[in-house]
């Protein structure tokens, strides 16, 4: 419903070629450079799950959207809207927590805004972050530019994030040591770009989970997606909380993954350099691009059966992020 | 409060020396270049009143924070939270306006975020508007550069704004044809920089109005502003409106205003081209910068005395932006 607004309200009003590419960064052509900018509100609830909270988020957020595209990211402002009687201490700790996830990141905060609204007429805080990055290489990396005979990896396993923060609203009925697997992604990425520099496709599958972002990509590159299910690596824990509410982890929104398209050729030197970096080291070739049937997902299922992987509709975990 | 806040929660957290400067850009070194960016969360109530509505105010807002730098802005990326159930017909007229009004200050949105979330949770729609420009001169324009013997101008008539959004709310209990001053004012200042390049300060008094903003450039600059009363331009309306509610239009905020603080040589010349413009029409010399006493602003009334103009605390008109 979000892209129907999107495509309904915003793209006709602001429309420009920048905005139009369908990525989630902005590349901007100044004079003497290019930088790149991404933008993200975060409203995650509760604002406080294991392994993060809405600060670790809000940065780590943009700093890989902004990554995505190849850039280094160098800048973050940050807008808080707060709920008047919101509890200083907790405003401190997730300023500490972004303070944190920058620094790992190697980003700034350099612009901020804050504004307070009445009791009742917010939740909590709000965070909008958004980021600056210097693209000095010539990379040509962007969801349009999967093409047949391509390779599909994904970083790691996939689904913690989802089900951290439905676990930390009590929701999974059961207890749970799901963490969060929100991270900064720009030092895996720039890692993987030193030794890969013609990855054709990066993108990290958030809300809707690794299915729907790779749908996208298979829309905006106008390919098929093949995806082979017993490839794709879901922690135990995970699995069981998953089948107990009826979720399938291919839907489920990740925080510190990417999905990495590049020719076949390329897969074990980024095998390679992904095991190495610690927010890599179960990265698994998940499967291959085709021709047709153009903007569809397979999956090859582990029964040996094949069937497509929708879009998401509709949002089935609202405000993971 | 807000700055109280932002003093010991945000600055201790995310110091670094850009941040720190206390301007409401942030100037960015980029290896080939300099890029300037501000960012600004909008949580106006209500989201329509008299010459302007949330997302017009949206975008001034920040091309005006970032124009203030002397930097062109360029781009603008938008985060919007949007309450459910909020009409699309509405966000369609926002939409429409955030455009019509980055076609006028020649800026493009270049990326964008929505966020749904449930009713009762938000009120309406919160819009963060975060701009990019680009700094092609070497000018000085800061809040802590204002010397002794310069001058001070304001473009135009003050406490529009506020009072329109205030009578938007009913709350004058009075009919009232005061329209918001909102309007991006980059074209203007561009003009003005053209033929006085070594203009010392340039803020827009927002939140606060005129007193509260000049007391911020006296303290960050170390000097003494003094202002005459007489010589600060109100229209009729607003002088009427503000004694009927015992408001002083001196700190009610504007969102198309600019006060300018430059060498005396100079007043001229920046009169003369600030005439010129639509947005300048009235802009008048207010008052002059001294030495002491240092970070206080005095008025020198219609009556003939002298007091000191405090910074408002706590906030007279809130969710005015």
């Amino acid at each position: 419903m979000t892209a129907d607004l999107i495509k309904r309200i915003f793209e006709p009003h602001f429309s420009n070629p920048i905005l139009l590419t369908g990525n989630d960064f902005a590349e901007l052509i100044i004079k003497k450079g290019r930088i790149v900018v991404s933008t993200d509100s975060h409203i995650v609830q509760p604002l406080f799950f294991p392994g993060g909270d809405i600060g670790k988020l809000a940065v780590c957020g943009t700093v890989n959207d902004v990554a995505m595209s190849g850039a280094v990211p160098k800048y973050l402002t940050a807008g808080f809207i707060i709920e008047e009687g919101f509890e200083i201490q907790n405003l401190e700790e997730i300023a500490e927590s972004m303070q944190a996830a920058a620094k790992e990141a190697g980003v700034d905060i350099v612009a901020g805004d804050t504004k307070v609204i009445e009791k009742g007429k917010g939740d909590g805080v709000f965070i909008n972050t958004t980021g600056v990055g210097v693209l000095e290489e010539d990379f040509h990396i962007g969801g349009e530019n999967a093409r047949p005979g391509d390779a599909v990896i994904i970083s790691g396993t996939v689904g913690e994030h989802g089900m951290a923060v439905l676990s930390a609203r009590g929701d999974l009925g059961l207890e749970s040591q799901i963490q969060s697997d929100v991270a900064p992604l720009n030092g895996l990425i720039r890692q993987l770009l030193h030794v890969c520099p013609d990855v054709h496709v990066l993108r990290d599958p958030t809300r809707g989970g690794l299915a729907t972002t790779l749908n996208e990509i298979a829309c905006q590159s106008d390919v098929c997606i093949q995806i082979q299910e017993k490839n794709v690596p879901v922690l135990p824990a995970v699995r069981t909380a998953c089948e107990m509410l009826g979720f399938d982890p291919l839907y489920v929104a990740n925080e510190g993954k990417v999905i990495i398209i590049l020719p076949e050729t390329q897969v074990e030197k980024a095998l390679k350099v992904l095991h190495e970096h610690p927010y890599g080291k179960k990265a698994q070739r998940i499967g291959g691009v085709k021709e047709s049937p153009k903007g569809r997902v397979l999956l090859h299922t582990a029964l040996g059966t094949n069937r497509i992987l929708e879009t998401l509709s509709g949002e089935m975990l609202p405000r993971i992020c």
